[in-house]
């Protein structure tokens, strides 16, 4: 398993693991769809890195192999769903699927989760919507990491949005971004490297902005205080109180709405501090573009707008300005062909999962 | 006119005003109450100071007073609005209004506008939302005066986001943000007041970052490259991408959806230079938050986030966290007990138009 690993392996692997768990085979192939997708984008900190966790949680029994998954409550264009404590992956499927369908009988389709868990990467579920052609959303809550401006301590995720929009000859726009100005995985990949952090993206235990990857990461574990900076970083100069903003927005929209845990109610402990289930919360939407507008109109406005900002003039010394999700998708491209390159701690990390539940370590 | 004025004076003198420009009395009172909110909640830049600039588009013919303000298409949860090229306001409150009805008829409401003009402040229309206890959702493009992350020149607008939230005991949640890292009327004050700019904020002719000014506001009205930076600053280190990224969004959701300009084609010129009407769009949505959960509960739970993130421990040097609005309804409320201050070029200003128009200066 050293060096790169074709994605149709890693992906048969992972259903292997999580159909061992007792996750049934098409929630176990949604779970590692989303898993390897992460992978392929590049995305690693979202990749299949996270199958120890979802193992483990699904060991410990906060997090249930085979839940219960009910639609709580629903109109032609709204649902409520209770992820029963499963794979927010599968949760998480299921709902886009459902806003789809509304969205396609309505033109309009929202539907809000609790009850859930860490459901990967927030742009797999909107693009879903992206081969019906429709605009699509997909929003989630997330651990406490992030400070408010002016705050001490975490009390918000890093609550990604991510909203895919069709186009005609061009790649879609797939906007897929933490609310926060860096992600804890940029936080890890400092420290590996034993850089200084830039200002303006955590702070220490005081509050105050740090270039300390080390200190930042282990406050963060003991919630000793300090975190990770909203997107505008500290205070409000640079638009930290936007960050942060849209960092409460989308704890309102994803724990607030659906009654789901939000704030440090997130990843809740019991008396004796046991681990109960997270009660992570999501939010998707699905918007026919054809209710506004014809939709090949739609997409070749799409893509002129795409092809003015790319032909547009550069900045000195660039050469290249990017949409939203282009990068990933030519990621991805070249990880089809290549394979994908696993960290070493990775590979060690599933090739001790395989041997402990018996699987085939066929890669 | 001098020291300050009160809000409801100054508002049945901006009335006057556009009706004695031809505005039918109902549109020209929506008008007046947009721009005067503005100043109640401390946004003077888009308040009656813009009061010069409708007045001229009105007598320059790019901005008709008595627009045909037309549903061009209707689902029961969704319409495109054509706003005729009359004031933004009279099309955006109509807009939302009509998001608000769908909203309570089935749960949704998503209305686009094309062919509108400057609407004044987002936050007036999405918190219009709150009366009825919905979720209110406003963006509008705007003039290019944004550049893309690593480009030069300025292809896209501050592009506002506003998202109002309902509450129980506590102010709701009102989140107005620019999705660049700052406005145009926050150069103008650093201008006025000879400060340097933050490096992150804006870029010179050559699309790399100044402290200058009056360097960035001529170049931008020249043409000349250069602009505003997004949220997160210059390149991709703090960010800068993700706030591109949402005003890219709201160019798509604002200009590409309904088929109104975008890009660089908003505010558009004939071939010999004159201005056409601007074909600004905006967004509005309504969202009822009974489709998902009990209102009292979603209330209740709304209080708890907005005093878990108050109460919650304070930086270094720091005595309080704001939630989104908390500062506007704060201004808002001692403005009307104590009046606006106007600046006294807008004071001069508004004596020009009176004077102009033989509107009675009563104030």
């Amino acid at each position: 398993m050293d060096g790169r690993v074709s994605h149709i392996a890693l992906k048969e692997f992972v259903v292997l693991v999580f159909v061992k768990m007792g996750v049934p085979v098409e929630d176990a192939r949604v779970t590692a769809d989303v898993l390897v997708a992460a992978n392929l984008r590049g995305i690693d900190s979202h990749g299949v890195a996270r199958t120890r966790r979802y193992v483990q949680g699904l060991r410990d029994g906060v997090m249930l192999a085979t839940p219960e998954i009910q639609v709580v409550r629903q109109t032609p264009v709204t649902a409520l769903l209770d992820g029963g404590a499963g794979l927010g992956q599968v949760a998480g499927h299921r709902a886009m699927r459902l806003a789809m369908e509304k969205a396609a009988n309505a033109g309009v389709g929202f539907v809000a989760v609790r009850n859930s868990n860490h459901y990967g990467i927030a742009g797999y579920y909107s693009m879903m919507a992206l081969e019906e052609d429709m605009m699509g959303v997909s929003m989630t809550n997330a651990a406490t990491l992030v400070v408010p401006t002016f705050g001490k301590d975490a009390i918000l995720g890093t609550n990604p949005i991510s909203i895919a929009v069709p186009t005609g000859r061009e790649r879609p726009f797939v906007l897929d971004m933490a609310t926060s100005v860096i992600t804890r995985g940029k936080l890890e990949e400092y420290e590996r490297q034993e850089k200084a952090l830039f200002q303006g993206w955590a702070t220490d235990a005081r509050g105050v902005p740090t270039d300390d990857s080390t200190e930042v990461l282990l406050n963060m574990k003991d919630r000793l205080g300090g975190g990770i900076l909203p997107l505008g970083g500290a205070g409000e100069d640079h638009g930290g109180h936007k960050g942060y903003g849209l960092a409460l927005l989308v704890d309102i929209l994803c724990g607030v709405l659906p009654g789901a845990g939000y704030g440090s109610h997130v990843y809740p402990r019991d008396d004796a501090g046991k681990p109960l289930p997270a009660d992570i919360g999501h939010f998707f939407g699905a918007l026919r573009v054809d209710s506004f507008r014809p939709l090949a109109d739609f997409k070749t406005s799409m893509d002129d707008i795409i092809r003015m900002l790319r032909a547009s003039a550069k900045a000195e010394g660039q050469e290249r300005i990017f949409i939203h999700g282009e990068k990933e998708f030519e990621m991805a491209e070249q990880r089809m062909r290549e394979g994908i390159p696993l960290h070493p701690k990775v590979v060690r990390d599933l090739r001790d999962i395989a041997e402990e539940l018996g699987v085939p370590n066929a890669l």
